[in-house]
């Protein structure tokens, strides 16, 4: 596949050089691994080294950036942005390799209502109840089970569990090996040992949600387990019973969030973060990478480490702690300081 | 779904108010999301303040508890048991969700031994030799490897897999994703490689354990690893090879156990927490969330924090940390009173 | 299964005493574990006071390890060695287990390249265009999409996703539930929500690599996710978008890599550590168990803690850490005797 530049820059709105406007691009890349034809960006300054001896044929770059002419400058407000609309003309992936129409092999339980364009894969199950959405596509071995319903547009991956009586909106991208509505862990101590709390509510998921490979998300305990418009977790994420997460919020691998905590909007997580059950974090808020959360976070703070505390805060914790040993000596040295000088005024005493 | 008030007490064993005996209650509640028609509950007294603002119509109390006269108190020995009681009493969810009867689409190799009522879903796989028990489950697209045994009453959810050999209790239930018996983590380094070590043990799974989503339990590099009688197993936790689990343990989402560790009885782990190989943890241990655990914990133990600590002892640790950075002024002003101080000395010397 | 010890012992290169090479060997164990006709081995020195008591017939030592004249010793130079030689013997697991012939139940492309003896499980599915060498076992439920390939003497464990366009190695060991090429995690912000970035690259596993059960490696955003020969992975891992792994690692379970960071050759990562994105991690380093790594790691340092130091360095802090308490003490009593001193001064002068 490959474009002219003159067709590249009318989707990023650069200007084209006139005598290059016939080049033809095949690939995209970064600056460090380019092939002679590909193009790449500079978003990050840090990168502007690597003009000098990228093989790139055209670079994507902030207007006023200094290009070497061995490159062609593409000059655009946002080089972030103009490249995300160049991958997505490079993109040859489609939801045909998932599956197209639905497939003689799938199971589909007669008491279904399916939309227009609809594709099942081979081997994915369909229960009874269930509603999907136009132009929704379900890959193999993906199983829906009895009265939940998808939206329309949405793309569910192989391998995929969807249990009883859960709610998917438009356009949700659930990527392979995803779990929605699996049971909460609930049990009463009774007697020694472990009384099951029947999990009898259910997960809603909103529109324009993306949940990433193998993530888990358990059904209420009673009511719903929500995640609202627009949110992006990435994979392996544990989302437990009752938790609730707002809308334009994203959640990097491996975070785990207990019960019935509850999560604002616009909020960000880094990778492995743990919260403990029934906290509050605010709107805006930032979650540090491993951070272990035991406290309500309020709107738009950002907090880090174990135990989770104010970013700042944690970081002049880190910072003293680095010093410790240091302030050992100091100290140690101090006391010898004392003890001779106590030791003088004993003597002219 | 409704029932009466009448019928609710006579399940919970509580006294019906006369004239609210005929009250149809048509859900279950939190206290704050409650709508006119539901039952909630009061455990935790921090949740009191909610009782005058509810929707409820009635609630479940411990005995004694005063509550306004726009909500119906329901007076019980035990609220929180009570209202598990009542969550059984309105779940409609069912097995047949998952499989009714033996699917025709399901695989099943000639030589198994099926007992009484199975339920197979469309697209499962059972090897040679499996055993299946009376009243057992097994979801779709669920694979069961050869020789591998799985007790009665047992739940299996859909998208699951039981490697070859291994064995599986009574009431057991393993949800969606869930990866039993596959191999350990073993390589013997040998000129500059990596040679595989042959995983020949397998996986035993006793009476009445449940699993949650996703989660891995790998097979013994030779003998068992064991999950007793009993014990509740959260998502995404990791099992390494030769782990032994005693008997009612619970274990919350994502921790990660290494070989050879043995894990008592009674119990209980917060998630994300880690456990180093060859560690025995005795019986009634905790072990908080996000710990890295390094060496034994003793019976009746709580540990907590990297490298995790007797709880104490870390909270006392973490006290002190708070309070570092004004130590280190502290002693940066000593520094300067006792130079101040020697330097006098020193004058009038 | 039985041998002979005759025959073990021409197996790991022992000299056999004439009077026992016709006793049979029906088992391997652990010293403490064995029945009466079990062989076993010790390596490590801290298991040798279990000779006296163990039932085990045979024990594999290093020569010249005293041995009580209930145990018949075989002598080798590296114990280890042997051992997993024994394994290998006793290995009863075979890939037929998993499949054997293509299964009329699994789902074929027509449009694809399949090796001589390959065996595909029921309900596998097989994509257009894909490729997969000699004596390659896919299990049953493993989904393969389309344009991927596969090397020869592959073995995918059921219930595995490979998405579209990845290339696999020959030798290659994918364990249940591994999910390969799924979106990496990349949004752009845009007008308050996030804009999808296309995920346009692949996944690359060369040769010999091993992936454990859950593990999820996402393809790269553009050109490839990459790991190196002879690598291997251990459950539950998250690999993110352009993550690059060289050969010979071994990385333990549920750690997580963030986007474009490059891990060396020869490196070791304990379970639950986690890496910041745009890292580099030399060859021959070592990351501790749940460290967390925010800065490059030079070639064969040892890393350890939140966030991540020299594991000498951080050992060294957490044994200041430990004695904070005492120094807080020591400061204050510091204090009261500066105080005084400064007393007895102003009295004096």
């Amino acid at each position: 596949m490959s474009f002219t530049l003159d067709h590249i820059c009318s989707v990023i709105g650069a200007e084209c050089p006139r005598k290059v406007k016939d080049v033809e691009i095949n690939g995209v890349s970064s600056i460090q691994d380019a092939h002679p034809d590909d193009i790449c960006f500079i978003s990050n300054p840090k990168y502007i080294k690597h003009l000098e001896s990228t093989n790139a044929r055209a670079v994507i770059v902030a207007k006023g950036t200094p290009v070497p002419n061995t490159v062609i400058p593409l000059e655009v407000d946002n080089p972030y942005f103009a490249f995300v609309e160049i991958l997505a003309l490079f993109n040859t992936r489609s939801a045909i390799n998932i599956a197209s129409g639905i497939h003689s092999r799938a199971f589909i339980n007669p008491d279904t209502v399916l939309g227009k364009d609809v594709s099942i894969g081979p081997f994915a199950v369909i229960g009874a109840g269930v509603k999907i959405g136009d132009d929704t596509v379900i890959g193999p071995c993906t199983v829906i089970l009895s009265g939940s319903s998808i939206g329309k547009d949405c793309t569910l991956y192989p391998n995929v569990t969807i249990m009883d009586g859960c709610e998917i909106g438009d356009r949700v991208i659930l990527h392979a090996g995803v779990i929605i509505g699996s049971d909460g862990f609930g049990f009463a101590p009774h007697e020694g040992h472990y009384t099951k709390i029947p999990q009898i509510g259910c997960v809603r998921i909103e529109d324009d949600v993306e949940i990433g490979a193998g993530t888990c998300i358990d059904r209420a305990a009673f009511g719903e387990t929500v995640i609202e418009k627009g949110t992006k977790l990435d994979n392996l994420i544990q989302i437990a019973h009752n938790v609730r997460i707002g809308s334009d919020t994203v959640i990097a691998a491996q975070v785990g969030i207990s019960g019935s905590t509850s999560i604002g909007s616009g909020v960000r997580m880094g990778g492995q973060a743990g919260l403990a059950g029934h906290l509050t974090v605010g709107n805006g808020a930032s979650v540090g990478a491993q951070a272990g959360v035991t406290k309500d976070v309020t709107p738009n703070e950002t907090v880090s480490g174990y135990p989770a505390k104010n970013h700042m805060k944690a970081m002049r914790l880190e910072a003293a702690l680095r010093h410790l040993p240091e302030l050992m000596k100091k100290v140690k040295n101090q006391e010898r300081t004392i003890e001779e000088l106590e030791r003088i005024i004993k003597e002219r005493s």
